[in-house]
């Protein structure tokens, strides 16, 4: 038996799953402040006295180098309560078991690598598209990161011609996610992105940002493939906005394959994440 | 006793070493023809009868993806006579040893990785500003790229305030090549780079997009280190006003070592590339 958290910075989701990662139990809860939290995931596992191993895709950002001293913990986050806070740490204490610790995107980079849409690839970037950008790669088998993870949603781009927002981000400003996440949708019209019309030029103006983004990846990684997930994909226009402004952007210059298998959603949709946490998991056994 | 072949779009570079690496021949030719070059490389070569293995760093576009049919060759590059080249083929049937083969960028950054400025760290990532602009990673030992090598020359930048310069490259006109290479300073004021003074403005501005690119491969890679060579960093004064520039624009948001040693110049000097060349020879056996 397995567990996983999604620790997310609007929800959490725990779940527990068969070796083979069926799910057969989840609940969602707010993040409210950590005691509260962790009273909640010790509750919901506890329940459970055979799982094997769990494993933890959180928000961050958070220490993921082994020999740090921090290692476990959520870092520099603007999120109240979870400044430098050991979850990894105070999970251990309480669970004498194996338990998997990475990025909340690394670990949905990781369902969809294993049984997801990259199940055929050596490689893959995922990137989410929600209250924040972030993004997590795998080449054969290993998260990229070194010095520390991927803040991949920090990247500069050109504004778009018709865009002169100044960006919401409060370390950059208009950086990807001060331009594309959906609070900078919100911020720009005063509405929640999921309110605009389908044919609202925002979405154009979106999918040349996420194209630039895709070009950068593309040039300095090579993946073999591109999965964007998050709550602003929804939209079901932006994916082929992307894919044609990418292939425009990118001038032919290096090869990738064919647009509409290389740019993609998520296979496992809204699932990645957990999923990715149930294998963490089993991987770290 | 090892071989390598830094096999440059200018000039190629041939040794050969002990087992320690030392070298103790090398010769450099102008890269006319293949066929001139390839005579050129086997005469070398052939008056050794023990060598036990070879690497060769080449320019590229280059195909390094073992299951391709295409494996082993130069592949789309501009330069006359190259299109299309099955490079490490032609070795092959020549030499029956391993064959070592990466980018020219790659091989440099395997020799700072493994005897150069990049020895303590378990990654990092080379970058030359020359002719072209070009970089490499390894993390953990291995190469970053999956569906082929990385160009991360060619990634989009800002154009800098007091820069209204179209940009060289010939396939983005204003990317990093476009506006950071070499030629690109030629073009602007009609002379050699190396013949502008040391306060030229144009080092401020050359300096601001090494810096945003600098930004852009530590959000997307986190490496431990950043390498950067080429003819254009025998100015020395761009060094510092890179640094300068990426902590400004980082703005703190990610933890990086202090700058001084996070982004330095080859430890190697030009060899960086033949020590890679040779290693990729050790490392196939
Ligand atoms: N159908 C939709 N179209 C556009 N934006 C959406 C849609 N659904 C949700 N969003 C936006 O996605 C963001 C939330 O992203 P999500 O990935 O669901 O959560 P989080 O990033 O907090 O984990 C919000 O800004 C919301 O406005
Ligand atoms: N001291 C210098 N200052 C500035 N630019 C230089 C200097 N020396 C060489 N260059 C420039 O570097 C480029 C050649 O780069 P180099 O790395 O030596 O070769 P390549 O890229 O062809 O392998 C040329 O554009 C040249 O003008
Ligand atoms: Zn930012
Ligand atoms: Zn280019």
């Amino acid at each position: 038996m397995f567990g996983a958290i999604e620790a997310g910075g609007t929800k959490f989701v725990c779940a527990v799953s068969d070796e083979e990662l069926k799910i057969f139990e989840r609940v969602s809860f707010p993040t409210t402040t950590p005691e509260e939290v962790l009273e909640k995931i010790f509750e919901f596992f506890d329940t459970y006295n055979d799982i094997k191993a769990i494993g933890i895709g959180s928000f961050g950002p958070i220490d993921i180098v082994e020999k740090s001293p921090t290692y476990g913990y959520i870092t520099t986050t603007p999120k109240k309560g979870w400044n430098n806070f050991n979850f990894l740490g105070k999970m251990k204490e309480h669970y004498n078991i194996p338990i998997g610790w990475t990025t909340d995107v690394n670990a949905a980079c990781l369902g969809e690598y294993e049984v997801g849409g990259a199940v055929d690839n050596d490689s893959c970037l995922y990137l989410t598209i929600g209250t924040g950008i972030g993004g997590g790669a795998i080449f054969n088998g290993n998260f990229i990161g070194g010095f520390g993870h991927p803040e991949m949603g920090h990247i500069l781009i050109k504004k778009h011609p018709q865009d002169d927002f100044e960006g919401v981000c409060p370390y950059h400003g208009d950086c990807l996610e001060g331009l594309a996440s959906g609070p900078s949708i919100e911020k720009r019209y005063g509405v929640k992105a999921q309110e605009l019309e389908t044919d609202h030029k925002i979405w154009e103006i979106l999918a040349s940002y996420l194209a630039q983004a895709c070009v950068s990846y593309t040039l300095i990684l090579r993946p073999e493939k591109i999965i964007i997930g998050g709550g602003v994909m929804h939209q079901p226009q932006i994916l082929d906005l992307v894919k044609e402004q990418f292939t425009t952007l990118l001038a032919k210059y290096v090869e990738v394959p064919d647009a509409d298998s290389y740019i993609v959603t998520p296979t496992l949709g809204d699932n990645a994440g957990i999923t990715g946490g149930l294998l963490l998991a089993k991987n770290s056994l």
